[in-house]
């Protein structure tokens, strides 16, 4: 099963309206089942350096069907997956990236959203998820 | 002058639109003032190739201010400007990109199709670049 | 609003001045609000390994509108931003990289400054910007 | 030998009276006897797809110590070098990049030049080399 455009819009939306709720300007990006880019919007004024970081999000919550923070824990100094970070030109391990599934538990895609406080990345990109369960 | 995110979200519905009357399943990307990505969608079923060359495209129209295919002509074996697409990470020399203008004929953005032949390319961005006219 | 090319050589020149001032050669890059390269000179003798770098934190500082030892402060094993360093084809988080405002608190652009510690990097790009102010 | 930082202002200092006498809006690049960037202007307007191409003019100038057009002649199907531009992460083989020599006939370093026509481009290019003869 894969993400349909959409669903993608859907997520996309839900996100928007939720980065509007707390006031910030976002870069919102989803990826279908392959991690391929599907839909991406960024908000007026939303930081430039944060595109790259919303597409790798979502790419790395679909690489390994996780939140990207969980990545995140096991990647610092001593932890079991030291700089995974260097793989795939580049993963993303902090907040922000959320795994999208259908009704059924299965992953069609993911989620990455960049642009304030990893806190606030998450609780928007979770809007984007909710949207579509 | 910079693309807004409801400028360029309207230019896509506009390709969108095209594509759906034409039959095609394309990847629609908008780039800003600075060649940056600002909003995207991938129709169900497009070509994956395509999300690279749609990008590509809309940031080579907006890295030299003409539609893709006029720099194609130039980069042809013998030409002025013979590979000139090994520049700029790679760029995409055939048509399907286009400047996008605000009313007062300053460049705000560019738009990029990819996804079926360059001539319907063309048609689709077109679409995407009127609707902000 | 953009950074004019007379205003980048302004504020090279400035910070070419406090370098010869401290007895520094430096690499100093200022890019435009689309995270562009504008203006770039090296000194002689500077380091060869500092091009790259200058023009990594003048980005960086435009890609997120802050200092650059800002997000390095984040991006420390533990921090918030761990890695972050992996995206946009490598960003620099340490000292010398600094947004560049109009006199109505917009950035128009950014200096990167490379070339000694980053308590000196810092101080010439800060001579930088501030003769735009 | 290798170019001044002094120099290589010079050269784009004349490269840019070239430019506003024909009217033109030019990314010039200067790099040391190294092939490393020393300095660069990018005129307000100059086409952003520019940057790279300027730069690595230059650097291809120096590469192998000849104007970056004859390279071209070689690097077309059938010719003895062909797609060169494949190597050293992208050259660029039309006109404008031509090496800088000091008065012993070493070359200390190139300069790269794009915005316009390959031929303005060169011409552009060749009055920073003018300058410093």
């Amino acid at each position: 099963m894969d993400i349909t455009l959409q669903q993608a819009e859907q997520a996309i939306e839900a996100s928007k309206k939720k980065a509007r709720e707390l006031g910030l300007s976002m870069n919102i990006a989803v990826v279908d089942a392959g991690a391929h880019l599907k839909a991406f919007a960024r908000n007026d004024g939303a930081w430039l350096g944060s595109i790259d970081i919303a597409i790798k999000k979502a790419r790395t919550a679909r690489y390994f069907d996780m939140n990207t923070g969980e990545i995140g824990k096991l990647s610092q100094p001593g932890g079991s997956l030291y700089n995974i970070e260097h793989s795939n030109d580049g993963l993303i391990s902090f907040p922000g990236g959320i795994p999208i599934k259908n009704g059924d538990e299965e992953v069609i895609g993911a989620i990455g959203v960049s642009g304030s406080t990893v806190e606030n990345d998450h609780e928007v990109a979770q809007a984007g998820v909710e949207v579509l369960l």
